[in-house]
C-alpha cells in the first residue's frame, strides 16, 4: 500500500438526460445546466473531488461527447479547474469503452494509479461525507478489487439497480454477491427488509491495472478496440480526441454488463451519504430549496395561489395560477407540464414532439 | 328611408387583451392573432361585413393604435380587403373619441350614412344570422335612433353589462330603458328570469348625424376635441393619422358612459346569434374545435393521457402529460398555466411578470 497513491477522478459526462426535457437536450445535456444551485451538475461533480479540496485527488480526467467539449472547457475554467485531461468521444458508446480508455490513459503514466469513476449528474449535498466514503474504498482497491460505492437504500426505490453485499473484506468493504436489475415494488421492499442490498450509483474505484486485467478476462474484444482507438488519438495539450473511425468500432456496452457482473474481484463499500441521481424533474423538486408555499421557483417564474410545484423558467417567463403538485419547465426549446409524480414519463412526449431526438 | 343607404362598418381595434397573455400583448393584441381558425379575429370581423359578401356594406373604416397600423394593413391585404380607411390613434382614448371621429369622417362624405360599430375581437360562428340581425336595426337607425345589438342571454353571465329593453319601436327594435353594469350572480339570474335583459356586446348602428347630435348634447367638450383632432389629421391615401398633440387632449371615456346611458334616442335590437367576446382563454377553449379527449390543441402541442385542456403552442413546442382542465399557453414571450375556470385571473400574474406592461 503506497501512501502517495493518488486518486484520479474520471468524470463521465456522456449522458443526454432526455427525461429532463426541455432543459436537457442532446445539444446541452442536464449535467451542463444549473439545476439546483449556481454550479452546474458537472461543475459540482468536479469540485467535490478537486485537488484544492483534498490533496489525495489528482487532476481529473473528463470523458465527454465531442460536441460538448466547449461546455466542458468553459465550465472547468469557470470552476477554476485548470489542470487535467479532456477525452472526447466522437459518438456515444456507453460506459465500458470510456472506462477502458480512461484506464489505458492512466496506465500510461502510472499503472498503480487508482481511478474514481463518477457520473456527472448526481446531487450529493454533503461532499465531505462523500469524500470520506471514497477513502474507505482505497484499501480494497489497492488489493486489486474493483470497488463500487453502494448507497444504503432509504426506501423501496424501483428506479435503481441494486447490489447484494456478501462477505466482509475489511472494515469498510464487502465482496459483491451479485448485481440485480431495477426491481418491481415488491422485490424492492424485500431488498430493503433484507438489509444487505444497496443502490448501484455507478461510482467505482479501482487500479487501472485491475480494470484492464478484468477487461482482458471478460471483454477482450472491447479492450482491443479501445487500445486501437486510444493509440490513434493524438493528444494535444490537455485534449485527447478519439477518432471516429477507430472509436466507432468499440462495442457499445455498460461497464456493469461488460465487467462488474462477471468479475470475481468486485467489492462494495456501503455508504450513507444523501444522494440523488436527479434523473427526473420530480427528483429535482425534492432536492431544490422551496418557498413558504412549498414551490420551487427558478428564473422568471411567478406562482399565484399555487402549492407544491416546480416552476423552472430558463430564458422565458412563466406564470401559473391555481395549480398544485405540477412541474412546469419552460425554455426556448419547449415547454413541459406534468404532475410531479409522473415526471418519469417525460420521454413519451419527447419522442412525439422531437421524433429525431 | 333611402334604399341606397350603405352601412359603413367601423372596426374598433384598439384593445390590448392582457387577459390573453402571453399571446396577446400590447405589441400585438389578441385581435391580430389566429385564435380559432385561419383568419385572425380582426380579419374575421372585417370579412363578416365585407362588400363582397353583401353589397349593402360599404368599405370599412378601421380605427387602431398607430403602432398596429402595419398589422392592420397586412391583414386587410391578406383578406383581400383593399378599399376603406385606416384611422390611427397615437394613443388610446377609449371608444367615445374613436366613434366621434369615425362619425365626423363619415359625415364629411354623407351625413345620412349609417355606421356599424364593431369590436374586432368577437367570435360569431354564424355570420349570415349576424348580418340579418344588423339589417333588422336599420329602420330604427334611419329614424335617428342609436341602435345597439343586444344578445339574448344564454346564462346568468357576470362578465357582461346588460341592456334593459323597454317599449317596442318596430318589428325588431325596442327603446332602451337602461344600461346596467356587470351584475353579481344573483342579479344576473334575476335578469335572465325577467326576460327583457340583453347582453351589451358593444355593437352599435346609427346615422353619423344622430351620433354627432347626441355627442353635442351629452359630451360637447369631447366632440369639440375630436373635431380639432380630426381637422388636424392630414389624410394620405387611405390613411388618416391623428396627431398626438390634438388627439391626446380628447377625454378618455367609453361611448356607453359618454352617450348611451344618457341619450333618450337609444334603441336595442334583441338578437339570437351565437356570440363570444373571447375575453379569456376559457372562452377560447369553448369556441375551439376539440379532439376525442376534449383537448383543443394549437400548434406544436402534444398531450399524453390528458383531457379537457387548451394547449396553445405558438412558436415553441409544448408537451403535457396527465393533466386535466388546464390552459397551457406558450409563446416566445412567456408561458401561462392556469385551470380553465380561472382564466379571468390572468391579469394578476401579467402585472407581476411584466410590471411595465
Amino acid at each position: 500500500m503506497t501512501n502517495a497513491a493518488q486518486i484520479i477522478p474520471v468524470i463521465l459526462s456522456g449522458g443526454s438526460g432526455t427525461r429532463l426535457w426541455p432543459l436537457s437536450t442532446t445539444q446541452k445535456p442536464k449535467q451542463f445546466h444549473r439545476l439546483i444551485d449556481d454550479n452546474t451538475m458537472f461543475q459540482q461533480t468536479c469540485l467535490r473531488v478537486s485537488p484544492q479540496v483534498d490533496g489525495r485527488f489528482g487532476s481529473p480526467v473528463v470523458i465527454c461527447n465531442a460536441r460538448h467539449e466547449d461546455y466542458v472547457i468553459e465550465q472547468l475554467e469557470e470552476a477554476s479547474i485548470t489542470t487535467g485531461t479532456v477525452i472526447t468521444e466522437p459518438t456515444g458508446r456507453n460506459s465500458a469503452p470510456a472506462i477502458a480508455i480512461a484506464s489505458l490513459h492512466a496506465q500510461a503514466t502510472d499503472p498503480e494509479a487508482i481511478l474514481l469513476i463518477l457520473p456527472s449528474d448526481h446531487a450529493i449535498p454533503d461532499p465531505q461525507q462523500f469524500r470520506d466514503s471514497i477513502f474507505h474504498g482505497i484499501a480494497a482497491a489497492q488489493r486489486d478489487f474493483i470497488v463500487t460505492l453502494g448507497i444504503r437504500p432509504t426506501g423501496p426505490e424501483t428506479g435503481y439497480g441494486y447490489i447484494n453485499a456478501g462477505e466482509r473484506l475489511d472494515a469498510h468493504a464487502a465482496k459483491v454477491k451479485r448485481f440485480v436489475e431495477k426491481p418491481d415494488r415488491e422485490t424492492a421492499e424485500g431488498y430493503l427488509a433484507a438489509g444487505d442490498y444497496l443502490w448501484n450509483a455507478g461510482m467505482f474505484l479501482f487500479k487501472a491495472s485491475a480494470m484492464l486485467a478484468a477487461l482482458k478476462d471478460h471483454a477482450p474484444d472491447l479492450l482491443a478496440q479501445a487500445q486501437v482507438a486510444y493509440a490513434a488519438a493524438k493528444p494535444k495539450g490537455r485534449h485527447v480526441r478519439l477518432p471516429l473511425d477507430q472509436f466507432s468500432k468499440c462495442r457499445s456496452i455498460s461497464i456493469d454488463y461488460a465487467v462488474m457482473e462477471k468479475a470475481a474481484n468486485v467489492a462494495v463499500v456501503p455508504v450513507d451519504f444523501a444522494w440523488s441521481d436527479l434523473g427526473s424533474w420530480g427528483s429535482i423538486w425534492e432536492q431544490s430549496p422551496r418557498d413558504g408555499e412549498n414551490n420551487s421557483l427558478h428564473g422568471a417564474a411567478v406562482a399565484s395561489d399555487s402549492r407544491n410545484n416546480l416552476i423552472f423558467a430558463e430564458g422565458i417567463p412563466v406564470g401559473v395560477i391555481g395549480v398544485e403538485g405540477l412541474v412546469v419547465v419552460a425554455t426556448p426549446n419547449g415547454v413541459l407540464v406534468v404532475p410531479r409524480d409522473r415526471t418519469e414519463e417525460v420521454r413519451k412526449i419527447v419522442d412525439a414532439l422531437l421524433p429525431n431526438n
